[in-house]
């Protein structure tokens, strides 16, 4: 059985909203801290708010690049995710161009992972496939890219697209990458019982806003 | 009453779906010209091929940047506008930075906006407040600092959150612009009388994904 602290261990605590305030951002801090979640995943332009809030804490910044339509330039992708590790991300959950994907260039795409990952080199990758919106050969195929490209790890889903993370797609994506990457299940995943779901299939990471709920579902640790 | 042709060169014929194809970005460029639409409105990574396919036409390429959350620091707004002119795009619509603007600065939203104005001088700037966010006080303070930044436009909704265009929002912000900068009118301006009943409350401008439908219920012309 599961304890509440290997949960928070797993959770990437998440607040994307375009309107999210700084207070709210602030509270999100502190509860990753407080309940020792994983990361806090934000936008870039709140990064070094909170690797500054975080500094003295084992909670990682992770920041969310060319988020959620992952439909910028190549090279903005670049400068963004350098920006981003230079104001103190230590993790970058990037969507790849799904235009590209489906317009037929998978190289592009491969090639645009590749040059995010060596611009950022010792900073853990995540490739959001936006499982939604992809086939299941697909998914697969953006599975053996990040595996060839240096990322660490794939990722269902941004949560502002068609659909959101779902057992067979993380166990189809875990199959893909085998142990050699990590999977993040992301988008619609709410409750602890969602997320029990995800790490059976073989999710070794949870992306949610509601970490602190959830919590508070799992078994509560003998006094 | 306005023609089909009067509104199409009202109309920025938009596609910013993540997984829009190459051969549906085409088919956006090809009607665009054949309808005689103002411009395209598509996501950075198109803005080249765009470019070049609308190059013999009258039809703008308008990039849509740090779209559509707005939560991109004020950096790489600048960097992603600079370079969306350099491949093509003759128009910018940009996201403000909500949250900065919720937590009380909004003279960072401000200078933000100013410095994607600066860098892209002579291209059309359009300032998106994503009226659905903010308060009527909120909406009014955007406009003025779109005013006083050099911006060319200021613009409802993304169509990627909460609410879209109204009536009431279009006449607040020309009420707050007067006549010294447009007005467009975008998320959820799906029918011909959409359009009108935008028109008339003081847009100049619509921002629509169904303009070929939309000109098809326009009075025909006199044969």
């Amino acid at each position: 059985m599961i304890s509440r602290a290997d949960m928070a261990r797993r959770i990437d605590h998440t607040l994307l909203r375009s309107h999210a305030t700084e207070a709210e951002v602030r509270q999100l801090c502190a509860e990753a801290a407080e309940h020792g979640f994983r990361a806090v995943s934000v936008n870039p332009a709140w990064v070094t708010f909170c690797a500054k809030l975080l500094r003295e804490t084992h909670v990682l910044v992770d920041a969310c690049v060319a988020f959620p339509l992952g439909a910028a330039t190549a090279r903005m992708k670049v400068e963004e995710a350098k920006e981003a590790v230079q104001n103190g991300a230590r993790e970058l959950d990037m969507v790849i161009n799904l235009g590209a994907l489906k317009s037929g260039y998978p190289d592009f795409v491969e090639r645009e992972i590749a040059a995010v990952a060596a611009a950022v080199k010792g900073v853990s990758l995540k490739v959001i496939l936006e499982t939604g919106c992809l086939s299941r050969d697909e998914k697969v195929m953006v599975c053996e890219m990040a595996l060839r490209s240096g990322a660490a790890f794939v990722k269902t889903a941004t949560g502002f697209g068609p659909g959101g993370a779902t057992a067979e797609d993380v166990a189809l994506m875990r199959e893909a990458v085998g142990d050699r990457l990590g999977v993040k299940a992301a988008g619609g995943v709410r409750t602890w019982g969602d997320a029990l779901v995800m790490l059976q299939a073989g999710a070794n990471v949870i992306g949610t806003s509601t970490g602190v709920a959830m919590l508070l579902e799992g078994p509560e640790t003998p006094a």
